[in-house]
């Protein structure tokens, strides 16, 4: 019995920190995608990857997340590095410590990376200025989630082969959306060709400044589709009159079955999650065979690993994969 | 000197998941204590136990508990396991995740073992159901708590030896108790009796139907028990009025000087802790040799340690049973 | 290239637990500065510090920090220990568990120090008589803060050397600061005078019982001090009319570009943080090259491996610092 071919790992990452997709170039895009597929060959193979061994992680998290913080705490373990959370709720900051001390104080300690997500646009940028430590934004108000834009495109290249050509329609509330954002710029660098969909209010005021297509109505962009991917209903913004009624957002926006039916047979359904089943789309579809919604939180973790190994410990990294077989 | 004899382990453990004690047979039960004897003798000799070495456990705790979640985290690391807390307050269930939503994202990061507590019974088995991942029970609603009642059991065979024939007395809020229904599967599974008593609305509607006997009042069961395990009064219940004063309750079935004087000498006392000390518990009786509630809390870790191991990595578990002469 | 001498390290600690700097002799502070300093040598020198391998330390706070609970988890990891947080607000002491049934139920899981915080003076020395645990006050009420003060001394000691004869003026709410206490106690017995100034309102009633000078005015202190640390003011004191408006207490006693300007330009300025900034200090000073406020976090870390290291394996450690050529 012959072994899966070990996966080629080219390019590589040029930056000290990972802030935005829009700053990365392509060949740097596509050595974190590539590295993650080595370090998920790696575990099936039952390889160890000590890449972050003594190195420390910091969660630095201002707003709430779950699935987002276990990822790169899990992503974390797996290259054997130690993490340390801190929640903004349960810290100082309750006693008027600004963002910059907070960082600054965590710096103090020598961690080797700081994870930040935070409701502020631009917080990462600010703290990756004013820090040493290598930055890695998880998620900054209405600007870039680059790490989830990573494994959406890794989910989609696993079930697709390349991106380029493929078309990604996007559905939801694109204003405000990091998600969509970085996906945009990450699709658009891997050859991708985008559409985004959604309410007026919830489009961006000039949406081909985006280099996207649009529609304010799904139908007519599912049939070419590639990739749908629906966005998060944000319920609260209901009340905030910046959305229409839960109920009609559902039956306009919603990816029901009725919708599902007029996409490929092929096509994929992503959602960045937690989905509201029955909001932005109906259970029937979250769960059917096209759905690669579980994949993308698996994904999350080897797609972490590479962000963390690369930013943390480049030079280790770059070994692993050479001993490993995977350069060359 | 001559080291104390390695303890046997008999029997073993074929459940993928720990939900309740009802599900086991007895040779499953034996297996698990004899096993956490075997925990606690290796480490008396200080011989290492890294049967979870690059495993994670993660602990779902949609209620709070301090010693619980303390002791499976503690059983982890003594097995060299890494673990990840998740506190239900701090997710993004806040966004409206259902429980088997968030079960089968923590499952795509692929955890070895999900330790479960949550105020509705079921929910453990519900999650069994819905994910590969193994699951264990820590508490669920007014269903069952299986590794306190094996804690328990644990620390009366200890003092006690077999528990055939024993006599056990559970006093207080029967009907709203996990500990007490776990302890009366594992208990009468393991040949002793089991009396309880408490005030009638806390009493179920047919104690008898779980093969206990009972009284509304102690006095008479406390002069033959060789056990009296005080459950904890759930101070909010009060308002609810399904109990009588806490004055009241104290006065008629708190365990206090007197009626401890009722029982014999070498009679022990457990509670599940934390004890409302003067309430369902006087400090003298707690405090008092015939009280083993820190040994419940110590031998907590090693019980806990042999139902991960078993759970988690049941061919490693075995083989450091040979290797250490624990088997045959 | 020779590479930098080996500090030496003098003296013992003798204690069990690390409760008040009050407790200790001028050699045992001696002893945990100097092993500091080992500790901060190694880690230039990429040595490991592996003294906590296999140990468990418990951070048991029931206020709220940020640096102080990170700087004793980052002690820990890199001396290969683990760590267990409690945080009081997530614990079964919303169930009405006392203090001491808390620490005892911990101590039953066997870990190796108890860190503790608490917003009553006392509490420590109380778990300290209760538990066999080994007990490190981490913050006290109004009482103590040794790490605090050790962590001061150090971070003078490192710039200034020896601080025999140096003077030192604190600055702010003397009377309710854990801070001032230890570090008062800390440098009188290292040789140093300290000056303490505020508003008459948070001064003790007797600062002269202390063995310090005082004034109510900052000015004519400021001009002799090799050492000025700033406190930090408590902003909900305010509302409880213990400390006159926020801006009066800026405009007299706050540490601004003019009062520095008094100050010797050789002089250190300290700071326990977070810095209220444009309160108790002006961030031109807290940001001028006399600042040393992130020296004293980055100087906490090492200090806490001393403390831990000693506390909980001091024939481990004196192994280490023999072995490293840090003895005699």
């Amino acid at each position: 019995m012959s072994q899966p071919k070990a996966p080629k790992v080219t390019g590589e990452f040029k930056q000290k920190h990972l802030i935005s997709i829009a700053d990365l170039a392509k060949t740097e895009i596509e050595y974190l995608l590539q590295t993650a597929k080595a370090f998920a060959h790696a575990e099936k193979l039952g390889q160890s990857t000590p890449i972050l061994q003594g190195k420390t992680v910091v969660n630095l998290f201002f707003e709430n997340s779950t699935r987002t913080r276990f990822s790169f705490e899990v992503a974390t373990r797996r290259l054997a590095g130690s993490t340390l959370n801190f929640a903004a709720q349960s810290s100082s900051l309750t006693k008027g410590e600004t963002l910059i001390d907070t960082a600054k104080n965590l710096e103090a300690m020598r961690p080797h990376a700081l994870v930040v997500r935070h409701s502020s646009a631009g917080s990462p940028v600010t703290l990756s200025r004013a820090v040493g430590t290598a930055v890695v934004n998880a998620g900054d108000g209405f600007h870039e989630h680059p790490t989830q834009a990573l494994l959406d495109c890794y989910t989609m290249q696993e079930k697709l082969g390349s991106l380029a050509g493929k078309r990604v329609v996007i559905l939801g509330d694109i204003a405000h959306s990091r998600v969509a954002r970085s996906n945009i710029y990450c699709l658009q660098k891997l050859g991708a060709s985008v559409a985004v969909c959604g309410p007026p209010t919830l489009l961006p005021p000039k949406p081909e400044a985006l280099g996207v297509d649009y529609a304010y109505r799904p139908e007519a962009l599912l049939k070419d589709a590639d990739v749908v991917m629906a966005l998060r209903v944000q319920l609260e913004r209901q009340n905030r009159m910046q959305i229409p009624s839960i109920a009609e957002y559902s039956s306009v926006w919603g990816l029901n079955l009725e919708r599902f039916s007029l996409m490929k047979k092929t096509a994929l359904v992503l959602h960045p999650g937690p989905v509201n089943r029955g909001v932005e789309m109906d259970p029937e579809v979250a769960d059917s065979p096209n759905s690669v919604i579980l994949d993308q939180v698996a994904n999350g973790v080897v797609v972490r690993m590479a962000v963390l190994a690369a930013i943390c410990n480049g030079p280790g990294l770059e070994k692993w994969l050479t001993d490993g077989g995977y350069r060359g």
